[in-house]
């Protein structure tokens, strides 16, 4: 591992003192872990930034269980750092003031399916794909699909939404109801409701979607209740290539500024295509292409798909191939849900300063094209793959870590990108949240005084400082 | 006017000292009124609860003037409530505490139509109406319809939705950005901007959702971006009489449960049709009824239109009419958008204590059943109309406000139906607000602790507490 980057790590960590890591141990016996292995896993996710890693690790079963260790640290004025996966993209696992990962992959019971209601409740570390398999005999799906197999409770955390959102939202569209653990300066913790299983509520504050997105600096999401959606009557995907980028942007636009309901609407660079076809032997031709998905009826389904296809002629689109069948559309699906990892491939040892930014759909031809220019110049490997329909596309630098100046053109280009993207009245991160890699841009994005009023919450509920410190904002 | 409802108005009022009214005056001339029937104006609602005025009504026409109003109002710890057109049906307009009145009304102006990206941005005192006749000739429409012709602002503040939710959502996925004021310790007040022009973000809390729904608590929202929709390519509405609710019950929950993107499902009881043909001869049979709309494509409408109607017919469904005409349409909907003030007039005098609980929906039968039992069996006039595909209904008890009798039975009646409510795991309020009147029953839905997260945040924005204070819960 690398040194530390020090400017995310805090001066004076507050480490699990010994009476601490005795009182987990006598609570959890095995389940409490101080192997530095199991550390190590636990204090680094998949962005490029090291930092000290946890000083024990709790595997919680159950909502009491996390109360427990809540409790625990809030005595001991000890940070607590939520764990599902691991597949965070900006640091939010990693332990920079020091303190106790709560990992809650053994929750990952689905509680309860309510197929009347299209709804679920699941533990938070259910996966997606877990989740998808649970219910798929009841004809019911849930489509929030990060890339990643992630956990539900994480999903939720950092507001996640990936491939299905221009249908179906996000995270924040998609949560009912949460039960979550929260510091308590009197009791150490308390376990609150949010939400209910009806479809819509005016009573109070909306609770749940502050803690949706809030990146564990709150509570611990311990369960939480979803909308679920009947699988669609007919699914046709299909992929098409285009000479430019450009044209490919422009038949997104075109689509979205129609009303076309289009389900997933991706967009792979050339970079890209290269990267799945040497790992998957797809064998696409290496030009830009969207990969598109429709659901519906027989009948809508067919036209959306003549709509759309219709306008990528329009832009010089070409080469359609179309995929019904579940088999045909996962091997279409590869090439996206492949992206990452191939890419990585390509630069054996390297790492992905992975970008995020999100525009108002009218501006991202302006946006992307102005971005490719600027990493076509930096001489820095690269792709650039898009939750297009939504506006959101990610840029991930390849950069050599043992290269500290690839990694600070990489960040550079970041920072030219973000500040593109706010003057375009868009958000530096569509879907990753901000964890420890974007804070400066959430000022320049929200303004001091709305992240003072974060702050503000913040400090209200977690006066200690003990809920996953130093993310989202210095604290 | 009756005598104050004692327990809704504090012990210490906290009356604006003459240097308030001064300092309003000089800064706000004859926008600043304290004549007794503008004052009354502002301080009652459609709710059936009486309070005492405020002391002034300021006409704020900017974000400044708003911002000045706060500002000098927190100098003297003063309330302040905001008002756009008077239409809540919670008391969220009375001047329990006393204070200034902010009326929004005059800050009416569409600032912005982006029509490539479905957005616009309006000020606070925009309505929705308004908001639709501004952009109908860009081939777009802003769907959420609480029936009401209200404000956008006061929309946002209570998390309304209406008749089109079911398949649009309700202010809480349709609002994208907001600026707000919000009152400073130091500064007096502060205009802070939440969100981006972006479909979809994860940066930092979501302060958006936190002031959608807030009920004028945390400050008050100013300018507002909305998403907007294309107008469909069809349209088509059509009602069904039915020969019990349960009926007209049965056929929405199973129309739900198959995924069909119905845009209005409504159903009014033969009260309901009885009072609208009593006020606008529309010669509707007087049987429970359900008013539909279909919105999509001119195959897609007409797919929906033949599955909805089979289901119908299976549970006795009858004299279906259909209307694709906008005036037709209009015909059809007078039904429902008359029903509330048709009710009233059917007793001359009355009041109408004003139900708004939601549930799953596949408990919307079994509750929906029990509520009329009861409400036949009270002896009191009553209407009954229902967003039924959202699982939600309004029952209205229509009382004579000088007999407190009525009052408590209709309050008690409300009380059952709320604690069946909570027991099928649904809300106390699908869209109204909790306001002055469902105080208790917030506490009971979301428990102490939740309550307590929200007074917390209450506390941390808003110290002084001088943002409609006494709404939502005591404080």
């Amino acid at each position: 591992m690398n040194a530390p980057t020090e400017s995310f790590v805090a001066a004076a960590a507050r480490t699990a003192p010994p009476e601490l890591i005795d009182a987990l141990r006598h609570r959890f016996g095995e389940r409490c872990s101080t192997a530095r292995a199991v550390r190590e896993q636990h204090g680094r996710d998949e962005s490029p930034i090291d930092a000290p890693p946890p000083d024990a690790v709790v595997f919680c079963e159950s909502t009491e269980d996390v109360a427990a260790v809540v409790a625990l640290a809030q005595r001991h004025a000890v940070p607590v750092i939520p764990f599902g996966v691991g597949s965070s993209l900006e640091g939010h696992l990693l332990a920079v003031q020091g303190g106790i990962s709560i990992d809650v992959s053994r929750m990952s019971r689905v509680l309860r399916v309510d197929a009347d209601d299209l709804t679920a409740t699941v533990q938070a570390g259910v996966t997606r794909k877990q989740l998808n398999e649970a219910i798929r005999h009841e004809g019911l799906f849930f489509p929030i699909d990060p890339g990643a197999d992630a956990s539900i409770g994480g999903m939720s955390a950092t507001r996640a939404s990936g491939t299905n959102a221009v249908r179906y939202g996000t995270m924040r569209e998609n949560v009912l109801a949460l039960t979550v653990v929260v510091p308590d300066a009197a009791e150490g913790s308390r376990v609150i409701t949010t939400g209910t299983h009806a479809r819509k509520s005016s009573a109070g504050y909306d609770l749940t979607r502050l803690f949706i997105g809030s990146e564990g600096t709150l509570g611990v999401m311990t369960e939480i209740t979803l909308k679920l959606y009947p699988l669609p009557e007919s699914v046709s995907a299909a992929i098409c290539h285009f000479p430019s980028i450009d044209a490919a942007v422009r038949t997104t636009i075109q689509t979205i500024q129609l009303g076309v309901p289009i389900a997933r609407c991706e967009l792979l660079d050339a970079n890209t295509v290269r990267a799945v076809n040497a790992h998957d032997r797809l064998g696409l031709r290496e030009t830009p292409m969207l990969l598109m998905e429709f659901h519906g009826s027989v009948a809508g389904v067919k036209e959306q798909a003549e709509t759309v296809q219709q306008i990528a002629v329009e832009y010089g689109g070409e080469g359609f191939e179309w995929a019904t069948t579940p088999e045909a559309r996962t091997r279409l699906w590869t090439a996206r849900h492949h992206a990452y990892f191939s890419a990585l491939q390509t630069k054996p040892g390297c790492r992905s300063v992975t970008t995020d930014t999100c525009v108002p759909i009218s501006k991202l031809a302006e946006c992307i094209e102005a971005t490719v220019a600027e990493a076509d110049a930096s001489g820095l490997p690269y792709f650039l793959v898009g939750h297009v329909g939504d506006g959101n596309f990610h840029i991930g630098y390849l950069i050599d870590p043992a290269k500290p100046e690839e990694r600070e053109l990489a960040e550079s280009l970041n920072r030219k990108l973000v500040a593109r993207a706010l003057q375009l009245e868009g958000t530096c991160t569509g879907e990753h949240g901000i964890g420890l890699h974007k804070m400066g841009f959430l000022i320049d994005e929200a303004g001091a005084g709305a992240v003072a009023l974060m702050r503000g919450i913040k400090r209200a509920l977690d006066p200690a400082n003990i809920m996953n410190p130093g993310k989202i904002f210095a604290l």
